[in-house]
């Protein structure tokens, strides 16, 4: 019996498109990857995933989750596969609040999450650009990040428990709601982040934090990254772990960002080369500070700690947000990332992570590096500095796709030198194969492929992907 | 060529030991569990480990990786093997303060690590019993837990990197300093919690917080577990999540540790059935609370809670510590739970977890189901409420062991109907494999076996441990 008949019969003729062509299921959200999948199935619940996996192990078709196809790298490449579509999945089942926890069906959308535990006082702290469309299977099968992870963690840090179904059709049921469980294998930790090459996340079970009541909101310029790293050490210090974001911005971006976005203000009245947006948050109103009674709020706490680091020449300048408007607009600037980095082409993009304390080394030696390699490349970077994370984009000089290479190559060499990860918030996918091949641990490359070809023997789910 | 020759080669003679009788390495630390190893080896770096399990596994035989030897489940019984004992390998490579960072080997002691970290005002705060013995690697080989999980998260929450030996004797080095790596299957955490079953970690990479300067602690007797569970997140939000204890001790408990240390005095003048200590800790000097301009210390802010909650009949009394001296007194009564669980035998242990919103009724029905199995049977337990982690011992009346083999499985059965597990903080070991049988969930069972077999073929690495 044909493909499509049998995925008809699982999920009802209304839930399967068959070749599709010119839909959102013919390429990722970057446009980088196009593709022709087999069809696309909508199952309605975990049975019917069960039903189709164990239809397309038995035929050895490929398989290929998708959520809300946000992703970076590539992951639902789905050239003559089932793109196996998990939007129809969107209960929140559960909000907990007296035991804090949300239970999900891997199709709800972050921001619908966010909103929902919201109206109860609490939230799910989570948050990037594509919060609006992603969904939290897919979220958990990156192990997403963004910038609240300083204060909250990535995905894997706020989820208690997870269902998923096997290659082979098993339902393995892991909901716990639990903050201590010591029964066997983490299997929930190695399915998040293995991009649904081993199972396809159906559900989980998620971690709530109480809702932040105050905000407190600073643009500073500072010295130089380990004065911004200082004045970060200070900040959590005075209150006591309250920096919720810690983005760094250079000179370099925020000129692009005002010639792009003519009607934008520029932050300060001369060009600093080091820039921090700061976000403090909290749930209770107030702090004091260390001098005894003297009460401050958040944002004199902010205002002090900036002041005194102004003395110590360590901030250079500093405009704290006065209200809403001025919050979101410091917020703007360092949102526009997506739009300033296509702005011009071809562009190299770079999603790494170094250690704290070497950030600074790193941009410096990738500086120098570029220079020697691509005269006239221009760079330009944003950070997740609080958490070592760097976007950092090259604009190549040479049109020499060689020269592009060994510019990504040089990079992820300044990377690894300094105890880096040439991933590290937008996993590996189909894009960062190569990288992977050349730069994994080889015994960790062992293993990874030893449990999946153990648990995946046909190869069905997402392959090629993630394992060279 | 003989074994001992063999290891001899490879570590020396001197770190060999044949044969041991009546030594530390006889036993685990219960006494439950006695064992005579073929040999016990104490290398003094990775690479005599990648030998040491070369050997093994051309030899096919097993290696029990053994710490301070204070895990509860028998998870160092090594009979016929050769014992890995990681003593020697005790080096605390590095502190970083400015990325709160620590580099250890498996060897290195709780509380010394603790104590170093300490000094540079800086903490880790994993905390329980055998912080004196235990050792890293163990600690992460169990994800060890204890009181402070509710601030900080298990060891697995504290660890971003690992060097483990695998089975076959390959290193696969995973030390990332990083928060966040998303390059490939999260090995770490399969690893972590394994119980030595899949490689033996080495080194380790741990996540440091700020040293708490303030602290509040308490004892209060509330009306029943869903006001202690109230108390709780009222604490959270006033203290923008402060509390880093928060352990339950029922009427028996008390009365039983009165009875056993005669010079400890009475918290309360008269007895009540929950009683709950509660410790705050902040980096940060002092809070204010919701209304304006009331600055109030850690303490007052203790002190208004447990107030405002008196006023609404959900606390009955409550003692608020008013110097060290107290502070370590209430302490001493929670910390006596060992001597307090083994004062009397024969006896049925539990540790066990269910989530925050059913607590209250797990301690009903197993309550009122053991009177009906076993009539006269005692129970005294502690429980880390915060997590969600019971301690819960039966002191049965009846002497027939197939009583006491249903009454753990009637507490078992009422755990799972929960939502619980029947393993929170121990590990499976040995001892719990009959429960892993019974109640792991078949699919991740399954997996678990999948996996241990295509990683260690030849079941050399801690056999017949954490699978049954």
């Amino acid at each position: 019996m044909s493909l499509i008949f049998n995925l008809e019969k699982i999920v009802g003729s209304n839930q399967v498109l068959a070749n599709p062509e010119n839909t959102k299921f013919n390429s990722d959200w970057t446009g980088e990857f196009n593709f022709r999948p087999k069809a696309v199935v909508r199952p309605r619940n975990v049975g019917q995933i069960s039903k189709i996996l164990e239809l397309a192990n038995n035929r050895k078709i490929p398989i290929v989750p998708s959520g809300g196809n946000t992703g970076l790298s590539g992951g639902t490449y789905a050239d003559n596969a089932i793109i196996l579509s998990l939007e129809l999945m969107n209960d929140i089942r559960e909000i907990r609040a007296v035991s804090k926890i949300a239970i999900v069906e891997s199709g709800v959308i972050l921001s619908d999450l966010r909103n929902a535990v919201n109206h109860q006082d609490l939230s799910f702290p989570l948050n990037f650009g594509a919060k609006s469309s992603a969904m939290i299977g897919g979220i958990l099968s990156t192990n997403a990040g963004g910038s609240n992870v300083i204060k909250y963690g990535n995905a894997r840090d706020l989820c208690l428990g997870i269902e998923a179904v096997l290659p082979n059709g098993d339902i393995m049921n892991l909901m716990s709601e639990l903050h201590k469980d010591n029964s066997g294998y983490n299997l929930k930790q190695l399915l998040i982040g293995a991009e649904g090459t081993l199972g396809i996340i159906t559900a989980a079970v998620l971690k709530l934090h109480p809702k932040q009541k105050k905000h407190a909101t600073a643009l500073a310029a500072v010295e130089s990254i380990d004065a911004a790293i200082s004045l970060l050490n200070r900040l959590q210090a005075v209150t006591g772990g309250a920096v919720e974001a810690f983005e760094y911005m250079p000179d370099t971006y925020l000129i692009k960002y005002l010639s792009l976005f003519p009607e934008a203000r520029a932050p300060f009245s001369q060009n600093y080369k080091f820039n921090i947006l700061i976000e403090l948050a909290s749930s209770i109103e107030s702090f004091t500070n260390q001098k005894p009674n003297s009460k401050v709020s958040l944002t004199d706490c902010l205002e002090n700690v900036l002041q005194d680091c102004f003395s110590k020449e360590m901030v250079l300048d500093a405009v704290i947000s006065q209200n809403e408007r001025q919050r979101q607009d410091m917020w703007k600037m360092r949102e526009a990332a997506a739009e300033v980095i296509i702005s011009k082409k071809p562009l190299l993009n770079n999603d790494i992570a170094v250690p704290l304390d070497k950030i600074g080394s790193f941009l410096e030696v990738v500086s120098r590096r570029l220079a020697e390699l691509d005269n006239g490349a221009e760079s330009v970077c944003v950070a997740h500095l609080g958490d070592g994370n760097i976007h950092y984009t090259i604009w190549p000089q040479s049109l020499d796709t060689a020269v592009h290479y060994k510019t990504i190559e040089m990079v992820e060499e300044v990377v690894i030198s300094l105890g880096g990860s040439f991933s590290a918030e937008h996993g590996i996918g189909k894009s960062k194969l190569g990288s992977m091949e050349r730069l994994k641990n080889p015994v960790a490359l062992k293993v990874m492929k030893t449990i999946k070809s153990s648990l995946d023997p046909n190869n069905i789910l997402n392959p090629f992907k993630v394992i060279p």
